[in-house]
């Protein structure tokens, strides 16, 4: 870290910073300049004490130059990260499709999604059991019975599974039912359900909130790896802009961005990114094309009659399995290809 | 509701869509102009009617123009709402301000802040008990132990108390110990927890998401006042922009909007507003002349040493004396005068 | 469009609204709903009116059903517009690539760098004569000169030539020597300069404004178009957003959303919307897929050295050749095929 | 400024760093630490430069640590400017108001509405006699004749007049019939207009850009300094955000940051800064409260039928009137007292 000191800030207070650094046990190198001097701090440095001498008086500016994540950063871990489900590889030159409804409604529609979503290629079925909605009275989904139409439809159809999981008591039932659990944006940085997803056993997925900078991001996924889970995946879903013609920005800047600061896998979701069906097929094609290692994207069977109202933005099985075709073509024009699909779950 | 379709639509679209509308039993208006075909809808419009209307083939927008919130909506409630809480009144043309540390350290730290925002003059005593952090080896807060020492404090120094509940399972212990709960900026929608303090017999101030629009500070504000819970204060935080200067814009704008819109109380929080200790008597004079209800402000008595490195927003205690002494003057001005002090808790 | 007026507008403030509308020679059509009373208006709205109607008593909302802007829109030009300079196909399968410095610095110079763009595959040289600088003592372009300088490259080496123009009063001498004008983002209100390049007989790139939503961006296209001007291509360059890693935040959606709403070409500009050369790559081939009709890229021999503090996000030349080599495979699957370099001039 | 490198930067390439600094006569000095390695430059640093190193092998990142700006600086220029127009006094503790129309319409609108500005006790008078439209075929203003008409009714009832310059070549016109040259949002950065007021040898009041940080409008004032003209004002008139229910967001936080940044009188304009009638009081009020040195106001006497539609925004004379006699008691509380009017030309 740096401290700043403006050309006006009496010698006196320079020696008050350099005071409080040392008590610390920290290292100081001192450069003075013809407008501002500047003390380089050298050694870990608590949040705590950035605080305090920002607040310092003289001090007009403190630089954090190192970054405050280390295990999402590419610095200590330079390989890629590849998560290995049951032979879903996911990371590295590998391209993971996940397909299917905004929620699981029923255990036919799930079924009959599933059977779709593995028809055109793809390696895991999402479906939302509990919806957070922004009105009182909206689908609030189906609950744990949810859970498990989507687990026994996944199995049956030879696809892994992944869910939302909302608050941190129900992660262990997640867990139980689904391959990945998914943090969506509205909980990116809800600690409490961070901290348990980073003891629960599965690879987590997790959704940049649609206001946070790549840093929040990441230091969101150190989170959850410092609780000992190392099978995290970021996922770009759109941002906040002033431009209200989409739902959001799909920031697709984010894929390389965030693969040069991190070695963990970066996922795409061009639904809700955008909002509109009618985007969703150039958007995926542009992800891919940025170098994402996967694409999570809403398929329905009949989107006009879905349960929550995202109708909007599913693609029709047609669609989804069109643009597969076209993505099997485009992946190794970028270095990626399909990974396989899982292994059958042996029971013994 | 309104759906606009295009010059290009065919006659038959135009029935299709009729046809839907009829179906769930509301009267259609059709107004033909050059351009456009409006067809007006009259009666209640489900979410999943408007997203079905949105995808019907022909349409080219669809224009919501009841708001989706009633019971937040001055139109159903014209006048101001007034809380009442053992004498402090929050509302109308009373102020209240509520002054404290970010976080409840120990009882001799809460105890001296308490004494101090007291003598200053203000009515409620602020502090969090468990804090959420953005890094995950930063200070947690002291839980619920915080709870019993911020009571005692406001007890002993005839205060009320506010403190930011963050999970549904800690809304009923904040609840018995805290006169005040607050949703913080990050769960201003979660669901669960909105829902939960529609029942909680106590107040609720509701801090508007960094990314919010009033609308959605509205509908959040409805989930609480739905569940039968009417005594909900709406909070100004600042928003995220491109400007980083400051941690986030303060929009004082919403002030008088949201009075505009809703008959709810609406407080002004200067320091996470801005994030610098500099700006929060600027920002809450400016709060106050735009209208505001009242303040939430930090104060510490040693915000160099604060345990949760927020100590560079907090006012040291002259400063937060010499502002209410400067709002004593300013309120009279814009129709606002100070708020009395709660009554003492009588113990049979 | 549609007046709104509230549930407690009294009958004589609906019967005020209609009279103005009528006034002005339009037709009413009235929709009483239980919670709002709709007024559609069927005719040309003016502006001015739209005004006056917002600030009437008892209006709540007025809501513009069809587009400000005609000749931009699709709904008005079905087809896709496709520019025809010298044989060089912009817009509809076609993909154009425009490469070449942020400025001209000498002869040799862009010489240099049109040679290597000619031999990489594209076909137009893009490159600033007078440059737009953020402080008040930076480089400022070389002025006419640098027109010829790069209409000799331009023409030595098989290339249209591209270049920004900031005021009306270089319209002439720029469309003299230059095939294409380029708006910058930062003059796309700039209405004189739009008016101007209405009448001047060049093809104009026009840049999307750095918080200018896609609306706006079609609205200055209708100026230049009003004027007589068809010749109109769109770019999306980067928007201004919350998240500053990068310099903007490249918007791809825009792509498809721009070729939805108009026929006009749509080009992107990768190295402004990220600011890093690093992402160019990346950019430039999820733009591709995305749909883009062309892209704008800068390509320097030492980007190091550059004059303008731009090399930033400059490609060096076997980077950029890589890309385009990259590109060619990438267009057919998402139907785009390389335009044919310019017919040689003919000078008699 | 500062160089960082990473970790993995081999020493070698942090000698050519070294290098290319020396090189330019700039002194280094090294900081080593455990992650980072620290290159501090002393001396003056050319953007070039600054570019060039960012983009060397090795370095991570390049930090600022002086401003860009000097002589808008309050480093460099402790007491604040305090601009002295024929007696009426822009800065400091004085406050001064400008009111009028958006456009001047005709000789007897100016006069009359100059009649009641004088009479409410401001002391400017503000006009456009070029209208910048967003739309083709809006009103333009009526041109130079706007400025006789304004200068005519300025002298008439004792006021100063304020008008926007919108093109270099209208400087010199402009500057001979108005007291006050105002830059418009949009050309914040027109960097041609910027340099043309340097020398025009009238005081400017500088909109920052609905898109600009504070740092870029303190470094577009600097361009008006370094031509000469110290007779500055920076006006803070809303920013773009993702809210939309007011036309931009009124960032009130720039006038306390901008006064600490800067010396130079800092001016708020509520009027294009929501762009709603009512919220205009509210605003102007915590504007004086924050510390503004003055404001600039849309007044109108019939804005219903104002010829720019910006007459939403416009109060009506009586609002105009109350709002000063409000502002009279607000202002000595905020350390605020009027300006004296201007004094009489005197023509010999």
């Amino acid at each position: 870290m740096i401290v700043i000191t403006s050309n006006q800030t009496p010698e006196e207070q320079v020696q008050d910073i350099i005071r409080v650094i040392e008590k610390e046990g920290l290292q100081v190198h001192l450069s003075r300049g013809a407008d501002r001097t500047v003390i380089g701090l050298i050694g870990g440095v608590t949040p705590k004490l950035a605080e305090h001498l920002r607040q310092m008086k003289g001090v007009e500016n403190v630089v954090k130059i190192s970054k405050s994540y280390k295990l999402a950063s590419r610095d200590f871990h330079p390989e890629d990260t590849v998560i290995d489900i049951r032979g879903v590889k996911i990371g590295g030159e590998n391209l993971v499709i996940m397909g299917g409804p905004c929620a699981v409604e029923s255990p036919e529609q799930i079924d009959e999604i599933a059977r779709l979503v593995k028809a055109s290629g793809a390696q895991v079925l999402r479906g939302g059991a509990f919806k957070p909605r922004t009105g009182p009275y909206s689908f609030q989904g189906v609950g744990v019975e949810g859970l498990t139409m989507m687990a026994e439809a996944g199995r049956r159809h030879g696809l892994l599974t992944i869910t939302e999981v909302m608050t941190p008591e129900y992660v262990d039932i997640c867990a139980e039912h689904a391959d990945i659990l998914q943090v969506g944006t509205r909980n990116m940085q809800n600690f409490d359900l961070l901290r348990k997803l980073g003891t629960c056993g599965r690879p987590v997925l997790l959704k940049r909130g649609f206001s946070a900078t790549y840093d929040e991001l990441l230091n969101a996924a150190e989170y959850i790896l410092a609780g000992g889970n190392r099978d995290v995946m970021l996922c770009e879903r759109g941002i906040r802009t002033f431009e209200t013609y989409t739902r959001n920005t799909l920031d697709l800047s984010a894929i390389p961005v965030l693969q040069s600061l991190s070695h963990l896998p970066v996922i795409s979701d061009p639904s809700h990114g955008t909002g509109r069906r009618e985007l969703v097929e150039p958007m995926s094609k542009a992800s891919v094309a940025a170098g994402a290692n996967g694409l999570i994207i809403e398929m329905h069977t009949d989107p006009d009659n879905s349960m929550t109202g995202d109708g909007v933005q599913s693609l029709f099985p047609d669609q989804f399995d069109n643009l597969l075709r076209d993505l099997e073509k485009l992946a190794p024009l970028v270095g990626r290809k399909f990974s396989p699909g899982p292994e059958p779950v042996v029971t013994v």
